[in-house]
């Protein structure tokens, strides 16, 4: 099966708005078996979108639209849609109904052109719309004595995705022949794509599951998807898969799912009842940051602090001047210290500290930009590493050592020996 | 005149890739008075570009392509465009030269594929590439009896942004009959675009100058162009709107150019001297993350504390614990005793503050979700705000008060009452 993506709306084809949608959309089907062929953006016209939609519909059998579904005027999908497929407009009741319903508990009036969102081509298959007031919609469409069939969602990200997840992937998967389709995604770090491939290779027997590799720097996810039929059974299938892929990739898999590393070891330092202090140099509070990206954070995060001079560095975290004189404010001794020091003021269980060349002035042969030391200090003892990220940006230097940084204390609640 | 987009790439059609380039080439081209009126994403494969090619010749007079000018076989776009505009492929030896060039300044050898880099359909304009490999080019291609300028870039976004603005714009403004535009954005911050929209109606006469407005949360860009031909000067023309936006707009404007706060501020800080401490609780470093994002911060960024547990407000910052109980974290009080508190220990001219309730819990009936305080110290003096900046999810509330409580430093510096 073949699908080609319409992302509609003049803010997309001026470059005001980004399109995240299709991409999103693409991903999806993909996951199912589905190939896009083809993408195309166009205005908020009337015919620039019907010539699109009869372009896209003659190269695929499903057609994804995003965008045009709103209230006003120059919102125009579904009359196309109609237009194409023959079809009138017909009220849909539920869907009117459940627009009122919003507006009704917001203690508000519905507007008359919302009515507008509930008026879809006749023979569609409606996609309920639980984030908002426009419901999506699948029509079926003639093209050149086959049926291709268009869906529509609205253009909002969040919620699109939900429909796509709710409605459009099980409404794709169970026309795919009764084929059914499980995907599972894990967050890794530390493993280039080329290096996770190699160890994966040979893992799975031909045809027993797809593995697809997406960066989203700093972390890289792979995904397994696994096919059935029928009633076959599809999760413990994929459990079986899962145990062989951690074997092959060991810790470098922190997560199920596409997860950010501060959630992972948020979720750990939970689970052990340990809490957290931070004192960062070059990361400048990015690492408290992400952390308290995290709802619930307050429980395991108890003190971050942005030691940028080398007086708070001595007066806040005690760091010993002659440490900083000695080693200077970039080495392993001085990291030591600022997690031993940040770890004592909070009264944490684990001390983290990172002090680093960001870049771009301030390196030297010796310690050229991108030199980073991070220490995590524990309860009796203490460990520090050097690192050598190189010269790849500032805001790429900050975040790869930010997310090693976590990653240390992801290791290290694992039991992973410090060495 | 018209332009259609092509970004080309099974990585973007198969959504492992968010397309940004076309985005970026359309609101250049809308800057110079073109209007982009389609866009297509297409795979890597030659009948679908060439298809793609076809049908965006037809509708536009220029068509601007990204993506698939490297060295390997899976890169087609210009074999593609020289068979549409039945052209040969012929040998650029001034751009084999500069590949060739590239890999001598790394001590390397060029491979042999890159010369395929080199090969461009005959009558091409070329467009140098400074940052890689891929030369760009623009090709005129027959279409229905006019004729269509395809011009092809590479889809690596820093390259292709660096082409489009030295060598595309300036081609589009020279054909455009002689006329030339001159743009200016400035950054703006607190006024939402129909605010901004109100308060410049009438400022500008019809054709003096045309005015876009572009959300950068949590900046809101407004972007001036102005029109000339020939020899007409445009500078001094853009100063006088300037003077004029600024008028309307006041103390809103706090850049030229598309500029984050935390730069601005900093720009502040270097020029007055001055020096800043930062206690953050619901940002949870996020300031001192921001701030430190500027190469040079260290000059004026001395300590980030991010107190997120009460006895770290009080150890670290001299919180007195009768405030945090009489008044709770997420009060007024707090808020200027934690920024006395960090002044103090970092020895800095300002004392930053944020504490407040990012959510999804925490909120109570007199503080709900959103409710934050953020205070500035100086010496001698001290202010504290509340604001309650709703329950609209974790992410916006702290990016909200981070860039909220930097520009009350801004405005500070500037000499604002606080009030």
């Amino acid at each position: 099966v073949r699908a080609a993506l319409l992302a509609i709306g003049d803010e997309i084809v001026s470059g005001l708005t980004v399109d995240t949608n299709s991409g999103f959309v693409a991903a999806e089907l993909r996951a199912l078996g589905v190939e896009p062929v083809a993408g195309f953006s166009v205005p908020d016209d009337e015919e620039a979108i019907v010539l699109a939609l009869r372009r896209a519909a003659a190269g695929a059998e499903l057609v994804v639209c995003t965008g045009g579904l709103g209230p006003t005027s120059d919102d125009l999908t579904t009359a196309c849609v109609a237009r194409l497929a023959g079809a009138p407009l017909v009220l849909h009741e539920p869907s009117l109904e459940a627009i009122r319903e919003r507006f009704r508990a917001r203690g508000l009036e519905m507007s008359a052109n919302n009515r507008k969102q509930a008026l879809l081509p006749a023979g569609s298959e409606v996609l309920p719309n639980p984030e908002g007031t426009a419901p999506g919609f699948i029509t079926p469409v003639p093209e050149e004595g086959r049926t291709v069939h268009v869906a529509c969602l609205p253009g909002v990200p969040r919620e699109m995705r939900g429909m796509v997840r709710a409605s459009l992937v099980p409404w794709v998967a169970a026309r795919r022949g009764g084929r059914r389709f499980l995907s599972r995604t894990f967050s890794t770090f530390g493993l280039a794509e080329s290096r996770l491939d190699e160890l994966l290779s040979g893992a799975f027997a031909p045809g027993e599951a797809r593995v697809a590799f997406r960066a989203a720097f700093p972390r890289m996810n792979v995904r397994l998807t696994v096919e059935g039929r029928g009633g076959d059974p599809l999760d413990p299938r994929m459990d079986a898969l899962e145990a062989r892929l951690r074997e092959r990739l060991g810790r470098a898999v922190y997560a199920v799912g596409d997860v950010g590393m501060e959630e992972a070891v948020g979720g750990l330092l939970r689970d052990r009842g340990a809490t957290l202090a931070v004192a960062e140099s070059c990361t400048g509070g990015r690492i408290g940051d992400w952390i308290t990206d995290v709802p619930g954070s307050s429980d395991y995060f108890v003190l971050g602090v942005a030691a940028y001079a080398d007086r708070a560095k001595a007066e806040l975290l005690g760091v010993r001047p002659e440490t900083l004189e000695r080693c200077g404010a970039v080495s392993e001794e001085t990291a030591v210290e600022m997690a031993e020091g940040v770890r004592r003021r909070g009264g944490a269980t684990l001390g983290l500290s990172t002090t680093g060349i960001a870049g771009p002035g301030g390196g030297t042969e010796e310690k050229p930009v991108g030199t980073v030391c991070i220490a995590l200090a524990w309860e009796g003892g203490a460990r520090s590493r050097r690192y050598a990220f190189g010269e790849r940006g500032r805001e790429w230097i900050k975040t790869i050592t930010a997310v090693t940084a976590l990653d240390r204390v992801r290791r290290h609640l694992l039991g992973e020996e410090e060495a």
